[in-house]
This record gives C-alpha cells, structure tokens and sequence, in this order.
C-alpha cells in the first residue's frame, strides 16, 4: 500500500479489518487483545497522517483495558464477545477519558469527563476505547480534516467522518457513528463499510441529543461485529429514555433471501451518475436472477405513494432538525461568536426563521410518510436502494460546497421513517466504493441484518468505471 | 403577617397574587412592571428568610428587564400578555444569568450560561426572570430548606419546593416547576397554588432533560397567570423534540362546567387521613349538586379497569425514572462520590439492579395504562381526584423519612398517562391547603384548564379542621 495518495478500491479484493474470527485465537493465546490492538496502532501510524481520522488517541488507557482483555479471554471468561475489540467513538459522544469537541470550535477543549452510555455499555463489555473519531461540526455539514483512504482526495463522507474512514482504511474493526439525517449509512457507502443506523432509539442516546431523529450506529468491517456491537451496547445501556431499544439475537443473524424487495428511487435517482447507475441496476438484475422478486414504483400503487411521501424527506427533515437544535445552536452562538461556523449560522438562521406551526407540519408530514411506509410491510421482506449518491465527492472547495460530505438524499428517507437501515458494500464504481442500503420495517433491525448478510454472502460484486 | 412562624390557610380569604388584573393599569401608566417588581422583592424580603424558596436572586437584571417592560406598556407595545411579570425558576432549568445548581452538591457553582428553552421563551415574551427557585436534589426527593409558607414547620413538598412556595408566600405570580412523579401538582396541592402539569412533551424541556416523563409545567396564584406563561412558552419554544407542545388558546380558556367527572380514588384513597378525605367527599356533593354527574370506580367497568392500571403507578414511575437517570447519576458519582445524597445513590443502586427486560417490562404497563385511560375518554369531561395526601407533612426528621417532601400517590398516575393534570385549590384542612386535582386526556390541557377554572368560580372552598 501506498503511505499517501489514492489506495483504489475493488470490492471483490478489498478484506476489511474483523475481529470475530480472532477471539477464537484468544481463547488459545495464539493471539491477544493488545497484539490486535498494537496491529491497529501500526495501521493507524501509517494511514492516520494522510487519513486524519482521530481527534484524540488514548494509547495508554487502550494498552491498559487491551491487557485486561487478554487476561480474561486466557480465564475463559471475556465479558463479551466485543471484550477486547478496539473501538473508536465520534465526537459527538461524551467519553470521560478523552474531550468531546463535536468538530466545532467553541467546543475546543470541552472535557466534561463522563462517559455516553453507549461509551459506557462498551466498555462494561470490555471493547477497548481507542480514540475519538473526527465528526463533522456538530453532526452537522461543516466537515472536518478527514479524508477518504481510498481517494485522499475525496471526503469520507458525514457526519461520521472519521468512523467510516478508520473503518475503511483497517485501522479498526469497528467504530460509533450517530446519523440525524444520512450521517452514517452515507459515509459507510463512501468509505465501503458495513453499517447499521438502527431503528429510531435503539441505542440510548444519553441525555444529552437533542433531535428526534438522531440514532447511535455502528461502522464495521463485518455483518458480524457490526452486530456484536449493536447488540452488545443496547444489552446493557438500552434504548433512549422510552424507548424499547434494539430488539434481536445475542449473535449476528444467520443470512436470510429476501423473497420480495421493493427498489425505492427516493429523490436521489433523477441526480444519479449514470455509472453508479448502472452498477444498482446491474446488482438488481443479479437480485433477480436468484429469484428474488423486485417491486418498483410504477409497479404497485403503495410504493409510489411511499415514494411520493419520502419526496421531500430532505426539507422535512432539514427543517425538523434545526427547529430541535435552535435553542442549543442560539446559545453556543451567543456565547461563542467565532466559534461557530457560518454554514451552522445559516442553519439557525432558518430555524429562527421557522413558527411553531412549521415545525407541527413537518411532523405531520413525517408521521404521514411512517404509515405510508407501514403500509407496504406486507408487499416485501425490506427496501433497496443506494446507500450514497454514487461516489465520494472531490474534497476540493469544501467552503464553498453545499455539501462538501456529500449529499444524503439517499438517507433521509430512512432517518425520517425510523427505520432500521444497513449499508451493504457491494460496488466499485472508478475505483470507489459505493454502497447498497437495505431498510426495514421499525424494529426489523435483525431482520435487516440477516439480509444484508446474504446479500454480501450470495451477490457477487459489481465494478464498473 | 408575623414574620416567622404559621400563617394558617382559608382558602376562603387567601388572596394569592396575580399579575394579569395588573396590566391594564400598566398601559394607563397607574402602575409599572418597575413597580409590581419592587412589591415582589419587599415580600420576598419579609418572607424569604423562613420560607427559603430561593437559590438566587438577580435582582439588578430584573430591576433592568422591569423598567425596559415599563416602557414597553408605556408606548402600548408590550412583547406579551405576561411582559413584566416577574418569574421563578425552578434550578434544575438552565438560566444564562445564574448558575443552576440542581440542589445537588456535585453541582455546585455549576453556571452553564445558557437559557433553557423555556426561560429563553419567557425573556422573549417580556417576562422578568427574577430568581432560581430551590428544587429537591436533582428533582427527587431529597429536600432543600425551603419551609410551607402556610406552616413554616412543614414541607411546602417537592422537587419543585421554591416555585411552589415563592406563589404561595405571594413572593411571585408564577413559578416554573417540573414533574417527573409528581414534583409539580403536589407540592401546588399543599401550597395552595394553582398549577399546570402538561401534557408530556407539552412544553420543551430543551436538551438536557433525561426522562421519558419529564414536564415543564406553571405554578401560579390565578388560572389565568398559569395558562398565559404556559402558551406564551409554548408558542415561542414549542414542545419537547418530536412533540406537537402544548395546544389551546391564546388567553386563559373561559370557565367550562364538566357534565360528568371520573372520581379517580388512586392507589392514595386507602392511606388517606379522615379530614382530607372528608373535605374532598365535600367537594363532590357540591358538585353533584350543581348537576355533575360523578361516576366512581365501583360504577363503571372501565374505571376499575383503569384504577387497576394505575395501581402500581408508583413502582413503575419509579423503575421507569431510575433507569433512565441511571448512566446520568452514574456518572455523577463517579466524579463526585461525596456530592450525592445517600438517598439518590439508594436510588441508582435500585436502577444498577435493573435489566433491560425490566425497563421494557414497565413501559408496557405504562403503555397498557395510557390505553385504559384513552378507553374512559367517552365516559366523562376529566377525572377528579387530590392533588396531595392530605396536608402538608411535618418538616422534623427530614433525613430519616422515606418522603420528607410528601408522597406522590396521586400524582404518578398523571404523569405515568402522560395526561394534563392541573391544582385546583379548594380545601382547607386544619389550616393548611389540599389540593384537588383535575385530569383530562392527551392534549386537552385547556379543557382541564377551562374546567378548573369553573371549579374555582363555582364550588365554595371547604375548610374543615
């Protein structure tokens, strides 16, 4: 590998990082926590100069809680199945041993010392908290120093920048992102990860998100510790406060064909490159071929109806998110004038430009369009469409982009549905990743999984130029 | 007034102060907001050494926003219906101009200098933001040293203990509270206020609120006081994030007589003392013989269904509230073992006993009781019962009683509904307040209010010793 510029991706060749295929070394101390762990701080020393993935490393805290790891899976008794899984966390999560700084300048040097109960739960599970990832300015769009490890000269894509690109470029197995509106499905697809963006509240939040529709989720290089992650944290720490949580198996779901599966367009497919075109279509026709049914929207009544009430997901939920974080954002620009950026000023402007009575109707709007699509539970197993709008963007002129992260108009549809969404790596497109998503019906997080889980296992690749 | 010890309470002669009769006399210049503040602070300069409602006082800010209020009146542009009036703060609230301490050591000299929300929405309509009123620890049930204005050797209840003895002591028109349990209708029961707990999610919290079945809600001496602050928060804040906040009209709804009342006994009736439970039965002759129809739980299948929903309430509030607050105080006492009561860290050790099954376990009870009580929608107008249990307790031995602020047996109930419940001060019981209590549906906040206030014009207070 080259130590700076473009690595080039082929999904047929690309092996991400795992790591439930090496406890079982650990069991027999063929292998040890801190040997993976110091694997990674190789790969992190080698990529981390040209990736900028991290805020802050805590190599001493890892070495540590790496060693104890080590020491339980020697006794046969790990915590987990994740104890010992080094794990970065965006900076969007408190983490009592690492600052908080939320990409943004006003949170410079913010150290509230407390621990996230995601951050929490992995670490009663005994996952070593590596580092904090870069997100971009308070989840937001104003991105961060990271660049994609298969183009350094293209974004990881957002908010979770800094997950999905140490993910991608092996320097861990698994990392926390959080989407609000395509902030972990979008980089996942960019960066050729898999994800989970669960159910809405699946993984508690903690006390301190503001949004409705923010969720917790996980970036890996497997289904399998994906999964393990998810289930892991949301065993121990629950949902948010009054909600159930993620509901499934104690181990990643076995792969599951898909009978039917509704192809959603969403508002991304009019601005599709043709290329990553054709590669979807070419993945569809291999869908096809193993007898899985796909249900279009001029095929059946309901999916356009979903279609049509997902059209303006973008607005409804643009507008829904900066209602919700209107007071939080006017405070912080109060108190820290120049440590805001101007595209976040704008955001609140049109949030201050919003009534009450806005608000309510995008409300409205979002729960007309979760029982449109509750409605078409009984047509098919889930829904299909792209995970990013082809590939990652040039980072060239971020300033001056409108979404210098990419635009997640493949993504608010799932965030503003509630439902459970995983990004599946199943395309190269001019020597980029680019991501397949499959949704769910609420809940069906496991259902889900074990889906994508067949698809990875039983569709072949597509690459085209 | 002496200046120490009881006042006594008839709830015949208590006038409570009020500010919505004071500003047409603010527009003739006949009286000023300056001048209606100063009243405020000359009371609270007799009463506040015993009474000990508050935190903090700013007194120089409220004098500045009085004066710019006066001028506002003056030029026949006031910002609201409550510009000028002066308000308490519950400290759990962040205020940008005083620190907000939580009546918990561990925080402080905590000054975050942020508005929550609700103040910041308060400051928008004009009101004066006059001082941080004390709130049992971390809005539980370990006391501050506020004292019942009525009877300084007794509570004035919790956690909302400032707010609701500020209005009683006529300290302020209004207060804000908060309820989790019953920290709003209950401490207003036994301080002679009338008070609005909101539907859940009726008035936004902003984002550092942690519980499923947390409210913003008003304290107040009139009915008219109480609606105005609550609609001129929601209309400038809205309701909590993924909340429609609070409905009704722009101005106090007119009285509305209830044709048919639900008598809700609660798990409280069996433990309720002979005298307040006299008065009560006093109270639903009177409204029997104004032609409202009472139907009890021996009279209607669907309210002993109801009233054996609801008869857990308090363990399945509690077991709901100690989950969701676990990481928060988890947290807390890591970082400050000696800034915690032993009371709340009896609590976390409870919620640290909790497995997830159990939380999920509890939000379907809670779930099943908010059907049950959707099911009594077409039976009756509201629900009636008592906002506390029976007069304010006694203050001595605050450390060794198990609820040294009083017992929120009747309070659970509405807050486990989600439903608005509003004080309606009626009663005398030897001499100190007892509250009755009006419930209605989801959303129907101004119908309970409208109710209420036909109560207070119809029904003649009973006193019994």
């Amino acid at each position: 590998m080259s130590k700076t510029g473009a690595q080039g991706y082929d999904p047929r060749a690309f092996k991400a990082l795992t790591f439930h295929d090496a406890t079982a070394r650990f069991r027999e101390a063929a292998d040890t926590p801190r040997a993976y762990l110091e694997r990674c701080l190789e790969t992190i020393a080698e990529r981390e100069p040209v990736v900028k993935a991290f805020v802050s490393l805590n190599e001493a805290s890892a070495r540590a809680a790496a060693d104890a790891s080590a020491g339980r899976w020697k006794a046969g008794r790990p915590l987990s199945a994740i104890d010992g899984m080094p794990v970065g966390i965006k900076d969007l999560l408190e983490t009592k041993d690492m600052p908080t700084e939320m990409g943004c300048k006003a949170y410079r040097g913010n150290f509230p010392k407390r621990d996230n109960p995601a951050v929490w739960a992995l670490r009663q599970a005994g996952a070593v908290i590596l580092g904090k990832t870069v997100t971009a300015e308070l989840g937001g769009a104003e991105p961060g120093p990271t660049r994609n490890p298969f183009d350094t000269t293209r974004t990881p894509g957002g908010s979770s920048s800094g997950s999905a690109a140490a993910v991608a470029a092996r320097m861990l197995p698994a990392a926390i992102g959080t989407q609000v509106g395509g902030s972990i499905i979008r980089p996942a697809g960019f960066c050729g990860n898999v994800a989970l963006k669960p159910t809405q509240g699946g993984i508690n939040r903690g006390e301190r998100q503001a949004t409705s529709m923010s969720t917790h989720g996980v970036h890996a290089g497997s289904i399998e510790d994906m999964w393990q992650v998810a289930i892991e944290i949301a065993e121990r720490a629950g949902g948010d406060r009054g909600s159930a949580g993620l509901f499934g198996p104690p181990r990643a779901p076995a792969a599951h064909k898909p009978e039917r599966l509704i192809v959603l367009e969403t508002s991304g497919w009019p601005e599709l490159d043709a290329s990553s075109k054709s590669a979807f279509e070419r993945v569809l026709r291999e869908l096809e071929s193993k007898g899985v049914r796909l249900i279009r929207r001029a095929s059946h009544p309901l999916v356009e109806k979903l279609e049509a009430a997902i059209a303006d997901a973008a607005d409804i939920c643009s507008a829904i998110t900066a209602w919700e974080n209107r007071w939080s954002h006017r405070n912080l620009v109060d108190q820290s004038p120049d440590g805001v950026s101007e595209r976040a000023k704008g955001v609140l402007a049109r949030a201050e430009a919003m009534s009450l009575s806005d608000y309510r109707a995008a409300l409205i709007e979002r729960e007309a369009a979760q029982l449109s699509h509750a409605r078409i539970a009984p047509l098919a197993d889930a829904a299909i469409t792209l995970a990013c709008p082809g590939p990652a963007p040039q980072w060239s002129n971020a300033a001056a982009t409108p979404r210098p992260t990419g635009d997640p108009v493949f993504n608010y549809p799932s965030s503003m549905l509630f439902a459970p969404a995983v990004t599946v790596p199943l395309m190269g497109v001019g020597g980029l990743p680019v991501g397949v998503q499959l949704m769910g019906q609420q809940h069906e997080d496991a259902r889900v999984t074990a889906m994508a889980r067949w698809l990875l296992q039983s569709v072949p690749p597509v690459v085209v130029d």
